[in-house]
């Protein structure tokens, strides 16, 4: 099977890996968008987790392959590399962080998809289903899942050349010439450790200006209120958003119940203005929830207090410097600087309808206000 | 408003155009993918008709001001050019060819929401609407309608990128350097004739390997019978596809009657396979239909057969050659051969479920043989 | 030695192929232009043979890993290919052009130079000088050289990128994935039909809008002037020209001798202009010199008379159909069209200095008429 | 006259623009390279100043649109955008630091260019030359030369895309989008602040991935001693290299005299390797010189003490936050760091031919190490 990519160019699978892309559990990423909503901010965002996958496989058989693995070992990494994201439910990690608390994150729900039912049986002709499945936890995995992993560099150029935004584009190329397999884990030898830099600067600038652009934080704060509302009015279950689109999601759950006023307000773009923002020190997800709710009650209006995710998480990667493996933070000012760079730039957004700002502002400013640490 | 486009990057809109992208009725174009479902052949075609809209504005703006218009007639050509696909119905084209007969082609139901609704009173604030949408009839609509306009430059380029082919890939920029307006059409002076040469080459190219892809054409036809099956039927009437997006119309249809084995078949990519092709001499769309329905009688199984479209109309338009305005096809031997190309390119396809070709495939050859011209 | 190139990335090379590209006969390409004098008009074309060197050694190992070849053959294939161009004189094709008389074409320079030297010296560690050089005309030599090979692969997309001009982006790519050895030649098989036939309409473009753009022919039929000036006077000896690059032989043409004014003029860009135009059939070489001579004579001052290159050889390659190979030409109508549409594009021109077009110019147009056939 | 760029596009220059360019002061700017000899470390690193005049005219005339001026005002920006460079002697910014306590630097010569000459008499058709020349140190010189300028602009992309590393790749679209001029300086309106953070971060990148790569600077330090070699034995005056190109400077130094052994090893490539290198802590461009002199004499070979130049100038633009004019460094950590960053990256180096590695390397690294602050 031969698929053309918009990034990679022309990729070929084998007969088995075919078989596996052809099954309808596969072909559904088709309709689970990379990017969930941030369409509505980027309009060039609609690439989907199929094409993603199809990518990170691609890029996980020539890391595979660089870092001197076996032929063996290089298919079923590349196996693992097409399917790390099948257990995503609609809407990818916004609808799972509504429902992993009922039926588990991606990655078990992934699991459960690769040791049971028709990708398990394709895989069985060849291999135990586990043995796939459990590459994730192996030193194999971070070839997949990690700061220099497949998924991350295919996702980063792909939102990248999707939104339009230039600063995701880095060196895939010059990466892939300087990885390593090191005391079992994926590291950089020192030539490499300009690129795997840029590569942590450009997620960085993605997430402070796409990931984390204000308004795709408005439409994601809307879109948890949609799912949380269907969820909880049973107009979806959770098992069941683990098996939608994104599309068939939000058409659901703009039909009916606690969710629909938020469904229909993403399917026509009325999106939630910020009425006022503070400083996140001080606040947690769970402040904010509850300053949201009574500031709901006491301005008699739907109020969203959105408090931001940490996206910067320590980055753990070494780099092979000739004299031992060193965690690039300690090579790099320009890393370390990044996490305290994070720290300034999120805010808490408060957020309502565009009317509410004009009537009601400047009070819903004075009653935030004490509120800042 | 400035919204960031992958092909052209920064756009600014004003105001008034600002408040009619806001509207649900555009919206909804960010639900109707540009290239309908030939994803499930190039799986990055997931680009929207709303992200090929914002382009067309933003080319026509461009083309208009470079051909000298003023500041007014600008405006007015760049919100046509906005407004230009707003009449399309799910699947594009596809589903306009089955509805048209029912409540208008895509020109027409555009030219209702441009002159009535919300579009309207927008519009309105500024022009009387039916100004806009007279605009595809008088000769500024050539700055979007035609074989050098805004529409065409703008979705061979943002098809090309999004499938990864390579063959859509003109110079937009030596082109509309080169366009006049004269006898109040468009045209090119003769400093532009290798550009406009080889955006009918790169045309012709997308057509041959991406638009009429053999896998194109299959799934095209099977959602041809998905629409026909569920309009016939009445799960949907011809109305409502007109105002539904892409999946929303395929789900409804997959739901039940007799779209549904279609439709379904379509959303899990089981694609019926070529059984046999013949040259297209002696064949026409009434006839492959009839003969459909006789082989499927025959051989007790759905068959369809498939007329290619013709794609390659003559192409119209003018070169300044500083003596005078002449058809580029007399200038150009290139040009000429296009049409001459097209003929032996595209055959009659014969298409059944993946077993059949296995188990009758010998049979119906015959049975369709003597049926060559 | 890792070479970072602009159009293919990150290339390694071994450590034998290192020390060749460190030798100062290969050096030396990278004073030699790729499009020799082109960038007088696309001021973007600097490129030089040594880049092209690295990047068609580079795809000569993919197509010949990709057809199969073993691994010691896939070596000395991207030998051949990185020294394929190691013969030649300063201003590439143009210097060849004259000095070819005296001491053979830059294959049978290029063939010294791998035969005998310190290319020679360092070849002959790990085999006979000769078997690399002999790939040339072997089959394996249609993996560099051939209307599928890695040079043209190479330069058309390398001049595209250069220039700036979009025609040249094949689909490189595409292209390998379908190259396949049969019957001791490159082919392609069916399925590469569409990526082929696009190559040569890119390779017509090419040669229509950029290497036989009107004021490169101008600028190129002075540079044969200055040559051949300074061949004829001894500023230059032929042996000479074969070792210098382009801009010392430049400057020493300049110096002084019968090149010295056509030199400068380049320095400097003061280009001929055209007088005057005509269709080139009943024309020839020959005949455009001997003309010229007279005009020059008859109008008392220095014009020359360019007679166009035929670009477009017959092509050879074949396409395997699953039935037999066939020639793409009985393909494609597409491939035959271009053939007959370079007949009408290429004209003989009529050069001179500036002030002759407008103090004589009507009176040679009327000088030259008759000579139309 | 239209040029087509390779970075920007059709490019079109008014008739006074284009006799300017024709001129042969200006002409000479496409043999002088952009990034003067990185080409024997990037080998696609070969576009002109020429090429780089002409995208800063470009860009200049974009901004300056942009941010308000008048017609007439446009005109002028463009021209100096146009002439930033004229002054600029053989290999740019390496001759003008060893000529320049003669002569003057390139912005001196370069002035003395548009005041007198065929450059002063174009200008002065329509201007006063000094009016075009003063632009430089008045506000609207902050259009091309500053952090935001066009020159920065158009060479960080074009040297990206030569030399095929991708950290350049900025946002040029975006930034112009936010560029304003207040209180007379350019400046960017708080929407851009990600997009300059960019900028900066990549400008860090390039100087220190390619501008100061190692092996870039080991060849600079050779150009310096060829040139200074040949100044100093009158092989050269600083008045010819302010007329001379690369390739003529190069050739007429490897003819004889004390820059000889140096030029022609450049024109071979054979370069002085790293013996050791220390931190560049309580060192000095002086203090590097006289240790190389005494390591010469002791070691009794040649040896090259190369001290790093600074690159990170602090920047000094403004953002407009709605709330007054802030400068960059005061809003953005990650800004802030690139600084810090700078200090530990670049090193001391001590050079020398590359068997004194082998036979000497030792002891020399004995020697230097008590140099050590």
């Amino acid at each position: 099977m031969i698929i053309k990519d918009q990034l990679h160019g022309t990729i070929e699978f084998d007969e088995l890996e075919g078989r596996i892309i052809d099954t309808a559990t596969f072909q559904r990423l088709r309709r689970i968008k990379q990017m969930s909503i941030t369409n509505l901010v980027y309009p060039g965002a609609n690439h989907s987790r199929f094409e993603h996958s199809i990518g990170t496989a691609h890029l996980s058989e020539i890391i595979a392959r660089r870092v001197g693995l076996d032929e063996d070992e290089i298919k079923k990494v590349k196996l693992y590399g097409l399917l790390h994201d099948i257990g995503h439910t609609a809407f990818s990690h916004e609808g799972e962080d509504v429902v992993k608390k009922y039926i588990g994150d991606h990655e078990e729900l992934g699991r459960r998809k690769m040791v049971k039912g028709e990708i398990a049986d394709l895989l069985s002709e060849n291999y135990k289903p586990a043995e796939i499945a459990d590459i994730e936890k192996s030193g194999h995995g971070s070839i997949i899942d990690s700061a220099l992993g497949a998924d991350r560099m295919d996702y980063l150029k792909r939102d990248a050349i999707n939104t339009g935004v230039a600063y995701g584009l880095i060196d895939t190329d010059r990466i892939v010439h300087t990885l390593e397999m090191k005391d079992g884990q994926l590291c950089i030898s020192k030539g490499g450790l300009e690129a795997a830099e840029y590569l942590l600067i450009a997620r960085f600038m993605m997430f402070s200006t796409v990931y984390l652009h204000r308004t795709v934080r408005i439409a994601t704060a809307m879109l948890y209120r949609a799912i949380e509302g269907a969820i909880e009015d049973k107009t979806l279950k959770p098992e069941q958003l683990a098996e939608m689109d994104d599309e068939s999601a939000l058409t659901t759950m703009a039909r009916s119940g606690k969710g629909a006023p938020y469904a229909k307000a993403l399917l026509q773009r009325r999106l939630y203005k910020e009425v006022c923002s503070v400083p996140k020190e001080g606040w947690s997800i769970e402040k904010a929830q509850s300053v949201g709710k009574e500031l709901s009650k006491r301005f008699n209006c739907d109020m969203i207090v959105d408090y931001p995710h940490e996206f910067f998480k320590p980055v753990e990667f070494k780099v092979d410097t000739g004299n031992g493996l060193r965690p690039i933070a300690e090579l790099s000012e320009l890393v370390r600087s990044l996490k305290k760079a994070e720290e300034g730039r999120m805010r808490v957004l408060v957020l309502a309808e565009e009317n509410v700002r004009e009537k009601k502002g400047q009070d819903i400013e004075k009653a935030v206000s004490p509120l800042r640490s």
